[in-house]
Order: structure tokens, then sequence, then C-alpha cells
């Protein structure tokens, strides 16, 4: 029945044996470039050279070796959850993508079986492998991931911003989970994410983009993302600047990027009645609400967010990109090569940066 | 311009001067039942001859005089927020109603322009006044409502019933939050209003209703709103019970109705990847939640529910009184008296009754 | 209860007794300029000093006294609904606005009663009288409105922008009835309507706002409402041009501004599968669709629109105006004396114009 | 990467080589019983045993051979496009079924990669190719699918139910594509979708269900699927009978099942201002309609309907299905060998059955 797709494997070339990787080896802090195999490629899969990565907070809890991390890392897995790619193999009944193609990757590999994933919500999918976590990644010279993973480039976009479509595609999702156009918008926390956030909230028709951080360098790079105000909480009081700059209105909806209970409290105090939450940031422990007060008495919907709409917001994403209404290139503080992967993690620790992307061995940037 | 419209008031007949009406009549525990003045009627009002009462535990709370009553309530107030009543005089401009209709009646009165008003969210109104809670109520032989807040009785529903369609459309509201039809729905608690909850999701067609509480008296009740399943929690473990009674699916939605803590945590973690959880319950306290593993790396939907939307929720539990497919006479265990209000309020606080229904003075149960 | 109501009539001064207005007079073409009553304040009420009005193609069509204004007009009726006055005199019972206030007017004075009302679907009525059509209207010195009907002008907007926004809401609610953010937008039909729907879709986050039309000079001012392309379908295929646009995808969505059938045809013809037309032109006849192709097949969602939301709509327009990100100065061609509202009739009838508002007399522009 | 997957294909015994099937043989009137080779699967396909299998209005086309046919299907073709059977081989890379598993079957196969596909629109996937249409069907002993395409037959549901989920995704589609809940809804034609459509709005919470059709026999059939009225539009009135069924209201929302234009404008009258109609029947020729008064003025929504949502359909009707709220039994009227295709053929042309079902050559009925 498959008359089109590729009944066998094709490649471009000679295939190389090993290649570098960035590797969590060991149960403990850190991580060790190695050399180790290319990846295989079943049926349905293809290999990618990669271009491109970008390093997520994430990294930074595997580096560290955290609670998280112990409970959900296997070593050794060679890490990177975000990157672009050239397609150079091509697995079996493959037809989405040919040799050459530039692509960006999904990275959550999931069933297609479960309740969620048959209810379009493959994003929550119960047996979600992700790259670059439970299985190898594309930290490293070469990745393989399911073909219908790959995400065409959009033309006329630099490969950094190729390199970190995927995160931005965690802020898209917060973003679209509720109305835009002509709404109230704040931003709680401006790391990576929620830099992305603002120039998502401003290009997809928020009237106005309050940012939040307790950082000066990271409201600086909000401030380069276009938000129409940023409030720095250390200082100023957010729901009284809020209502400030709404006139009193409040906030029609917030999207919580920094995981801290102050900022979802605030933010939810900053809605106006009726409003929406929509929840990416990842809080490190429980904590308490008043329900009453700040959920049930204002009608507020909360949403939790993870991952990215397969694919409903990756289009999205690329049609924000296409027609230059978005422009990531303020959030991109530094790129460097993948050897240096240990001092991009310095970087993150300290606050010195937004997003950092990483060139692999062989690349220039 | 308002050719059709009242433009001066209308009366039935003689005018009584005054009425007895249960009155929160001092800032400590307990009511009185006292002769007041038989409430006026402005332009845009109607006066209602009381024909049955609801009581409620917003009713039960006020009587104590609990720490939310001492912040809200200001003595002399006269109490009942859930009544039906017929009409017996109208202000100046009132064209929606006339003489003689049998109205049941919103218990928000609200301000038309705030914004959650100008946005079709009143039941959320920044500035609502709740009838028998902020200004006069229903426990009385005479209660005057803004015109726009009665809604008339479908044909052919008991007097009881009538009486209790505002708490009823506080189950309609939770339970049309999110999807219904085709879904595996949990009610947990089954009070009042979760066991209209129970009704209200079989009728409008939840595929499966379970309901949890921990006393046998209300798990029966459950039982006879028609609960595919109810689950007794002092005993059995409602996350283990969901997925078995589910064959591991888990829940579409959860329609808190308990306040609980547990309740909460149980229900998100019964839902399945992707559902909501809809929040009329109030909590006692402010609690904690484990964000991380039970809303947002699950991908839940959560909606703090108060009031009714005005006017979406009465039409549809109109509906679905008026096609017979939600029968609420098992919810109403006892009718009695409005002077024994006080008996009333004994068998809420010792959890022994579903619904009370009063009758005011002069009418026959 | 209503405390804060005005309980009697308040006015500002001594109150005139006759106004000049275009008025309706007879069931033929034209209109006459006559002194009329300034009118009366009901309950709920308020008079307006009219400040600024704006001609539509509806007073065009009854001035020539087309079929459907035979029909539906009955003589001797004041035209304009679309219009901006201060608030000169408050009738009984009203609170939220205060004399004084400068407010725009909702043009459709609803029941609150029938389904449709209770179902905030106030924009379709079933007892709908329209200002300026089934009842007086503000081409005039003085128009009655009832008090809901008001909205308050955003602070720093020109005061032809506040008389347009009741058409300009049109086209809000055409725009808003689907998805926008990130969406490729046509727009068919470069009429005022179009023209706002052009800069609406831009300031709400459409990537693409592709604009139709056969006259270039509305055309051109369709470049000025920030258009990212336009067609003039006299000399050019729509669906061909609109595929180039897209490269290949096609529209998400269309903004049927025109009433044409080929318009219609194209539209739905170049949107993407699973497309919303949104449909706001009134087509002068019946016409057919190959349903089977341009609708069924492609899994196309269609909405008849009419009015505004009462009033999610106004508010969306308010924060559009509000923030400035939508300017609607470039659709306002011409500004002139309601004296000379024959001119201003043929202007429309010639295709020479955008938007003309009309200054009262008495007001100075 | 697919550590779980099936590297290479797996078999439950010897293959046959040849089979019978219904075969689409030459561009002309009716059909062929040959003997043709059993299917191949590639990557990601398995093959079928047939078990039962549905007639559709589809393959009457095709037998007729009408224009529509003569412009899509390319003999030769295996015809069937609904059917359940149990899966005895796996292509390579399957693993979201088993050997031995009994399963439905969706019939569109699509790209994974169009514009529709990416946003979850799978249903109108721009490069569908339809079994039994498109590509080789299940009127045959076997017949390879996706192994995506399986749907896991739900515990106890009868086969001949379990051989009709496709076309009954169809009217769960259409259903589910606006409110069901405490909604009137009418079903316009009473065909075999028409009948699932009346059984599912039952189902899914409907207040009531009213049915129209010409045809005595199968407005039986109707109040066996448990209408709550039936109209016979060529003795009765659609509009008024509804308007007297409905107490005024009108319909909320219309299932159109029938391709007639009389009821698809009768539907849309009959609608309350506000409703939906969802356009599931195909219509003959391209048909007229007053846009104005029918749908732009009452402010209605329309669907155009195909196929299923891949999978949220099949998951909503396997909740139906499971629950055992819904039975389709009474709309199956005859089971018959599938050698007896053309006699199945004749009774659909007459008017003279619900949905017809085949035993294929060596099943027993």
């Amino acid at each position: 029945m498959t008359t089109t797709a590729t009944a066998e494997k094709v490649r471009t070339s000679t295939r190389a044996k090993t290649m570098k990787a960035i590797v969590k080896a060991a149960s403990a802090p850190g991580i060790e470039i190695r050399e180790v195999p290319v990846p295989t490629v079943g049926p349905g899969e293809i290999l990618l050279k990669v271009k491109r990565a970008g390093v997520c907070g994430t990294d930074l809890h595997i580096w560290i070796w955290d609670r998280w991390s112990q409970g959900r890392v296997k070593p050794p897995v060679t890490l990177g959850h975000e990157f672009v790619g050239e397609v150079i193999e091509l697995g079996a009944g493959v037809v989405n993508v040919k040799l050459g193609d530039l692509v960006s990757s999904e990275s959550h590999v999931i069933c297609h079986t479960c309740v969620a994933c048959r209810n379009n919500l493959g994003h929550v999918c119960e047996n979600t492998r992700i790259l670059g976590v439970d299985i190898n990644g594309g930290f490293a010279e070469y990745v393989t991931i399911p073909a219908v993973n790959a995400w065409h480039i959009p033309p006329g976009i630099p490969i950094e911003v190729a390199a970190i479509m995927e995160p931005t595609g965690n802020a898209v999702h917060t973003a679209f989970a509720g109305p835009l156009s002509g709404c109230n918008i704040g931003v709680t926390g401006c790391g990576p994410i929620g830099l992305f956030a603002i120039g998502i909230a401003r290009a997809a028709g928020a009237t106005r983009v309050i940012a939040s951080d307790v950082s000066p360098y990271r409201l600086e790079l909000a401030r380069q993302m276009k938000a129409d105000a940023v409030i720095d909480v250390s200082k100023e009081n957010f729901v009284d600047r809020v209502r400030e700059l709404t006139h009193g209105r409040g906030l029609d909806g917030v999207l919580e990027m920094s995981g801290k209970p102050e900022a979802m409290r605030d933010g939810l105090q900053a809605l106006r009645n009726g409003g929406r939450l929509s929840l990416l940031g990842l809080p490190t422990e429980p904590f308490d609400l008043d329900w009453n007060r700040l959920l049930i008495f204002k009608g507020i919907t909360l949403h939790g967010i993870v991952g990215r709409r397969m694919y409903e917001t990756w289009d999205q994403l690329d049609q924000l990109l296409r027609s230059g209404r978005l422009d990531l290139r303020p959030s991109i503080t530094h790129t460097m090569p993948m050897e240096r992967f240990d001092e991009a993690i310095g970087l993150l620790r300290e606050g010195k940066a937004g997003k950092v992307v990483l060139v692999p061995w062989g690349e220039t940037a």
C-alpha cells in the first residue's frame, strides 16, 4: 500500500562509525564528552547531522544531578533535546522528509496509542520518552529521531533560531492555551522561555505585555523582546504595578514561567475575574494557595502546560517566525562550541545568560 | 422609547406593610424570626410572594457566625438566597415578567458595568451583592429582586424543585465547565450540590458517573441520583477504585464539591492526562499541591467555579428539568415550615439531610 | 435595594424642546432635515448630546428605499446608528454612567428575555430594535439610548474614531469569531468594515493579512490600513494569488465583507482544509454553493455574523484602541456637517469614500 | 531507539496466497467477485482477516458508477471501507497492536505531513487515500491497513456493531461538532448515519431529539433508535412541528444527514438564533440559500463534516458503546453473506434497509 514510502533505508554517503557526544555517564554531578557509536536508524526513523543545539534548564538539572534527575535519568545517556540538523539517513517507511532537509525536532517520542495520544494530546502521552533525557539526544554529532518528529525549518530563519524551536514551542503552547488577541498578558519569569513568551504574546496580538523577574539582566532582555512594561519584583509590588499599568483592569492572562509560589500567587491576584493562568514553570516543592480568594471566587481557569501540542504548536510557531512578526534573536545571548558545555552550564547557574546555543564538532558558527 | 415597559409601578392588590422574616440580627451565632417591613420596589425590580425556599451551607455558616460570615455579613439582614415566588408587584420599566408569574431567582445582583459583567461573566461581577448575604433575601414572606434575575419556572416542575434551581445551577455550571458527553465523570463530595451534579452529569451524557463521600447516608442518596458507582473514601482508595472502574483509563473530568484537600488531590490523580477538574467546593483553609505531578505534567485544566452563568446556566437547567431527563427529587430529603429554620440548621450540622426546603408562613406544603 | 441608583431623572440644565434631525419621513427615496421634539427619557435610559455620527451602508439603503428598507423601516424615523455623545440626562434607575460622560452607543436595543438574550447572544436577540432603523437614532442633535448600551470612550481616542466604534465592532466581531493569532487571514471586500477588519486582524496577531476588492481607491485604503498584500480581483485570480502569497498553504480564515457570491466562493476555495469563513457581508440575493467541494470535504466552519457581542466585542475593541495597536484614522476619508448628509450619501453611492463622519448642528469639527 | 517495535514482519501462520474480494473491475456499473492476491504488508502496516463489513451509500455510488465515482475511482480496486477483523500479520515497526487483536479500522489513510494533518485535522488531510475507494478495502477475506488506523474493539460489543464503527464515527463527529448536553437536536435524514446520530445525541445528553425523513420505514427505525419525536416531511411542515415540539424555542442544533436542499433550509429555519447546523449529508448538486435570513441575521454556525476526528471521535464512540448508553442494533436491519453483495446494493437502492452488514467467505453469522 505504501507505494511512495522508503521500503529500505536510504543514506547520503558512507556512514561514520563513531562520534563525539555529551554523555551523562554516571549517577553523579557533571557530564563526560565521549566517543560513542553513531546511532542506528529503525523503521520510521531518521538520522540527523546536528547543526546547532540549545541548552535548557533541564540540562542544568541533569548536570547537577538533582532529585528529579536521580529519579528519572538512567546513565549513560546522550543529553540534548533542543537541536536542528540535516537529514542524512532515512529508515524504512519514511515519506515526510528527504535527504538533505534541514529539520528541527520535537523532543517527545510518543506512543500514539494511549488515551492521551488518541485524543490529540500527544504532549501528555502516558508513555513519553524524551530525547536527551530518557533516550539519546542531540548534544552530539548525530542523532536519531522518529521522522514524524521532524519539523522543516521555515525559509529565512537563522540557524541559531532554528535550534531553539523546541523551547520556543513551550512558550507558544503556554501563550496559545488561552486568549491573546486584545488581551493584557503578564509573563512572570524572564528566563529563556519567559523571554520567548514576551515576543510571542506581542506578535500574537496581546495589547499589553507586562513581564516580571528579580534580575535586572533578565529584565533588560525582556525589554529587548518588546515587553510593554517590566516589573522588578525585588523592588516593586507586582499586583499594584499591574493595576496601575492596566488602569485598574488587571490582567486577562498570565503565563507563569518561574515556578515560584509568589509569582503564581501574584499572578492570580493580578488577574481580572474570569482570567486564565497558564502554568509552565516547575516549582521545586509543593506549595499552598488560598484557593477561595485567588481561584474560585474569581472564576479563574488554570492550565497545566508541558511540551508542545503535536503539531499545532509547531505550525503556530512556524507562522510567527516565517512572517517576521517574531524575532527571537535578542533572547540568544551566547553561541559557543559544544565542547565548552560546562561553561554554558556555568552561565546558566549564575543567571548570566538568556538562551545559550551550542555548535557541534565540525560545524562552524 | 420603552413603549412596552411599565412606566409606573403596578401591583396586584393592597400591599401588606409588614411580614415575618428570618433575620441575622446580631454579630453572634443564631438568627431571629422578626416582623419586618415588606421591602419596597425600585425601577427594574419586582416583589415576590415567597412560595418555597432552600437552605444552603452558606446559611449554616452565617448561623454559626464563622470567620467568613464575620467578614462579610452586616446585620441586620434577611437570609435566604434559594427561593421561588409569585410576582405581585412590578417596578417602573419592567417588561420581562408580569403579575402572577411564578419565578425562581438568581441570587447574584450584579453591576452590569465592570469588566467581568461586560464580558458576559456576570457570575464573577466585581461588585456582586448576594441576596440573603449582602442584601435582604428570601427567608421571608416577601422579597424584592431585580426583574432580570427572575427565571420563569418550566411547566410541570414540582414547587420544591423550583425552589432549588439556584443551587442546582451551581452544579450545572460546574458540570458544564468542561466536556460531559461520552465522559467518565467523578463527583467528589455528595452534599446537595454534589448530588445534583450526579444527576446532571448523567442526564447531560456522561457515560460513567463515579461519586465519592465518607458518609454512608450521602452515598445512598448518590445512588438514588443514579451514580454508576459510589466510593466510600473512608474505606476505599479513590484512585485505585477509579482506575479499576474505568479499566485503567482514569476520569475525563472531576467535579469537586467537597472543599477537601484530599478529595482534590485524589481527583487530580484520578484524572487521565489532559482532563479537567472543576472546583466548586470551598476549602476552609489554604492547602498545598504537588503542582508538577498532579497538574503540570498531566496537562490538567482547573476551573474555579462560583455562581451560575447568567443566564446560560439557567437555560441549560431549564432544558434538563423540562425534558424530564433530570429528576432532583431524591436529593430533597426534608420539607418543613420556615418557622422551624433552627431545626433545618441542626439537620445540616449533623449531616442528616440532603437538601432541606422551607415553606413560608401562610403557604402550605 | 438600588441604593446607588437614580431614583428620579437627573438633568444637566434646562432642556431644549426641539432639535434638528435627519428623518426618513416618507415611503420614498431621500430624507428630510426636520425640526422634531427632543426625545424623552424613560427608566434606565439616558439622553445624549450627539458629538459625531458615522454614515453606514444601511443608511444608503434606507435613503434609496430599497426592498429591504421598504419591508423594515416605518417612517417617520430619525436615522443614524453610529454615534458618540455626551450624557446630559439620566432616567430613573441609571447607575452605570453619569452626567458629562462621553459615550459611544451599541445600536441594538434588546429584550434581555428571549432564548438568545438569556444565552449571552444579545446580538441576535429575537426582538432587537435598532436605533436609526426601527426607533429614532443619532443623526440629530440629541438621542435617547438605554443606559446599558453606553460604552465609555477610552482615553486619548479622537472623537471621529469614537463615533465609529459601532461599525468597527462589526469587524471585531467577525475577526474574533475564529482564530487570529498566527493566522493567515483574508479580508474580501474593502468597504469601511473591511478596512477596519484589516487593521484589527493585524493588531490582533494575524501573521499575514490579504485583502481583496475591485476598486483601486479602496485597495489603496487597504494598504494604508496595513494589509500585507492586496488583490485586485478585477485583474487577478484570488485563489491563485493567495496560494502564491501563502506558499501553498492557503488561508486559515476569511472575513467576508462584500456580500458578493464570487468573493465567498473564492474565499472558501482559498481556505486551507479546516479553516473558517466568517460572513458579515450581506448578499443582495440568494446564491448557490458547491457545498461538497467548498465546505464539506474541506471541513470548513462558517459563521453568520451580525452586530456585536454585547459587550465582549466592545471590550476587545476598547483594548485595541486604548493600546494604540489599532489606528482607524486612515479609513475615515471624510468629515462633514450633518446638514450635508445627501452629499455623504452621494460619496457612498459612487464608491468615493471610506468612512464618512458627520458633525451635528452646533458642533465644530 | 524503537526497542519495543517489530523490527521484522511477524505472522500467525502460513499465509494464504489468494482470496475472494468484491472488486470494482471496470469503468461501468456493477462489481465482480474475484480471486485476487492477498495484500502484502509494508512497514507500519498490518494484515487483517476480515470478520464483518458494512455496506455504505458510497459503495452504492461506486456500484452505480455515478459521476463522482467516475472522477475518483480507478479500477480495479477492492471495495469496502467499514469492517472489523483479526490481526494476523504485523509489518516492521508496529507496536500498537499484536497478533490476534480484534480491530475496527479508520478508513482514511493520511499523510501526517500536510498542514491539516499537522493541525490534528487528519480527517481533512489534503492527501487522504480512502480504503475501498482509492486503495484496496475490506470487502474481501483479508485487508492491509496502517497499524495506526486500527481501533481495538471495546469488550462486549457485538461483532456486527464492531463492523460499523467507521460510519457511526461519522455520526459521532457530526453530533460532537457542537453542544449536545441539554440541547434540542434535530436530525434531518434517517439513513443509517442519521439513525446512528439519533442514538448518539440521546446517549450524549441531548434533552430532545427530533428526527425527520420522508420514508415511514426509516421513521420507524428512528423511533427504535429512541428519537423523542419524528416528523414525516412528506406530510408535515418541519419548521412548524419543531416550533410546536419545542414550545417555540426552536432547535439548538441540527445534524444534516440527507443532503437535501429543503432539509438544510428547514433545518436552518428551525434553529434558534445562535444555533449550529452540522452538515454531513452530501448534496447531489449545488443549491442556493437565502444567506441573510437563514444564516447571517440568525448568527448561525455551520460545520462542514467529513470523516472522523483521528482519533478523538473513535474514543468518544468507544466510550458510548462500552458504557452501554448507545445501542446501535436497531439500525442494523440485515446481515448477509458477502457473496450476496448485489442483493445488499438492491436493498439500499430501494430504501428497504437500515445498515446492511456482510459476512465474508469462511466466516459464519
